[in-house]
């Protein structure tokens, strides 16, 4: 497959509207324009279908979740879908406590979301209605691992196929599905646990991503994980290089998608049809 | 013109109250704290008086506006201005919701505001009743060109008049102008659009140089405009220099105006009468 | 005593709820990371006591307060309490509003805080319902100097009896106190007022060590001002080397503490018993 992922952000520019949450949205914004998206975050009710309707596509991230901004996800959400927007949702923290795991569950319900991402442990109370959150974080028992990837590919596409969303579960080992397939991405490092937001970031980036390229969903899913990884790889050389940690990593690995071009990723991507 | 503004603020540390995005909030802080004033966030209706009471100055920014603080923004602006603080406007995307585009109307008709800050699309806004917004950054069509210098300046003169405030229309080019005097900027670096809060640390910091300098408000918001933009322009060096990126970029930008003195102010600032 | 907070942390990788303001709260979850303890933020009323109970810990930090969030604190703080959990309490500008200094007062009545942390005008305001807060920054009249050390620990004692908490006082000089003892910190420098979060971090970060090692809170309370101070310091060192400033500051206090050890804290920790 040919990557393209940076050549179309480049091109198209897309305006991404992002519910999200209020720890890590600076960052969300830095990574969409790093990768040549424009942010525009607004969560009112009373605006958010004015502000969705000049987008090109939605992040819905439900971290800090609250009950003025559940309606404002709903409606965004819907309305974003029925102009043929790309609708993305993170389902932070589903799992640890029945408002998140209750309000993920009734928006994948109502809202035909183009992508899925979360952690193993996330996507799992999604898809499972179990699954054991340790906060934000995936807990150890879920990890993805290659003992596991198989039956973990097959029930992300059958999750796929029951909601129409491409499915990307995200940890050590990533996985990308849609209803036929999946692909395991092997890119990242440890280090990218260590700062907040990686996450989100790639939440927000990669909807960036389906919305520069919709026609192929799975592979733009595929390359933002690749791209996320690799820069992850090369910001933890940097850091090491510098001494620094997490804080400095955080802006290293912006700034590595920053300066990522189709090149690089293509030589740096490490993944695998399932 | 003397070049007095980071004088001014280190004599007289003028502690500015925030009401403002959640997006951003944490770069406006740390701008206000490198130019040597003294930043507080506050945006609950039963506490913005009392806050805005002990403060110098205060900015109101309208991103991620929400119902909840609409009616906070209202009553520190009017006491503010009845203790005779100098007060900011930043109509943060006015023209990409009704929700904004009618609050930041209504604030303006309300509040007698010292200074109104915004790129072309949200001032043209305010002053015409028109303009494109495209999400929260300025549209291209809306651009200020050495073409349109002249017409803009006149809206802008008109539009202070009509108004009372200093108006600053920030962008490749910027205006500063009061019912008198326009002023063009040509200082700052395209970079400055590649990350997010550019535009809302220019409106904080302003807010802290009009209330170090009241007397004298045009030649405060031009230094502003003006150490922005050298401040960017050094930053953009440094990042160069260190094959950064966007988030790398940003710390660099608060840096700068951090080590800004009036000395480098002068020598670097690019502006003219128009 | 023997240093041994970070082998603590390493250890138990306490999960802390911060319930906190917006314009910090990622530097807040950074320097948990950064700790090797785990963040979660979380401040819907409907969702704190789910939360909370999946946590070894919980920060109410009281900046950017607002209606919605107090009821959220008051049930968090009550729920983590009934099952053992260690609270912190940061009063951020309390005497700054009636707002503030109410709902500090409120929190400190109804629940039974392991830690209360703030600015010696902040912890004034608690302990005898005076002091003038200058916005988020202590007053200079309220400064702690080696004239009035021993009278604030005093007083700083009687406030820990009073209330049952450790209390930690931080400025130039930083005191501890439990009922019976009291201690003097004198690491950090006056760059660390230099950025927005210094406390709000300080204040997650001393949270993570009282839930890693509560059976010694004292000792816990002080590590932490230690290991803040020499971080600081050793990130102003870098700073100067690059010629950087505020922004680049917060990253390199986040990365010290990053890459702090026990050895290192023991070696830069000047403390002692008032």
């Amino acid at each position: 497959m040919d990557f393209c992922l940076f050549k179309r952000l480049e091109e198209k520019t897309p305006l991404i509207h992002c519910i999200t949450n209020y720890v890590t949205v600076n960052d969300c914004a830095n990574i969409l324009l790093a990768c040549k998206a424009s942010p525009i975050m607004a969560d009112d009710e009373q605006e958010v279908e004015d502000i969705t309707s000049i987008c090109t596509g939605l992040t819905i991230n439900i971290g800090t979740l609250n009950s003025r901004t559940i309606d404002s996800m709903m409606k965004a959400g819907k309305k974003a879908r029925s102009l043929g927007h790309t609708v993305l949702l993170d389902p932070v923290g589903a799992g640890a406590s029945a408002l998140r795991t209750e309000t993920a569950v009734k928006l994948m319900d109502e809202i035909d979301f183009t992508v899925i991402r979360g952690n193993i442990s996330e996507v799992k109370t999604l898809a499972l209605g179990s699954g054991k959150t340790r906060g934000v974080d995936a807990n150890d028992l879920d990890k993805v691992t290659d003992e596991n990837l198989e039956s973990v590919a097959s029930w992300a596409k059958e999750l796929s196929k029951r909601t129409g969303a491409v499915i990307a579960i995200t940890g050590a080992i990533d996985i990308a599905a849609d209803g036929d397939r999946a692909i395991a991405v092997r890119n990242g490092c440890s280090m990218m646990g260590m700062i907040t937001g990686s996450g989100c970031m790639l939440s927000a980036f990669m909807e960036a991503a389906v919305a520069a390229m919709p026609e192929e969903r799975l592979w733009a899913v595929t390359q933002a994980l690749c791209a996320m990884g690799v820069a992850g790889e090369l910001a933890y050389d940097r850091m090491k290089a510098m001494n620094a940690g997490n804080s400095t990593f955080r802006n290293l690995l912006i700034d590595e998608i920053f300066n990522m071009t189709d090149e690089k990723l293509e030589k740096g991507a490490r993944y695998e049809i399932i």
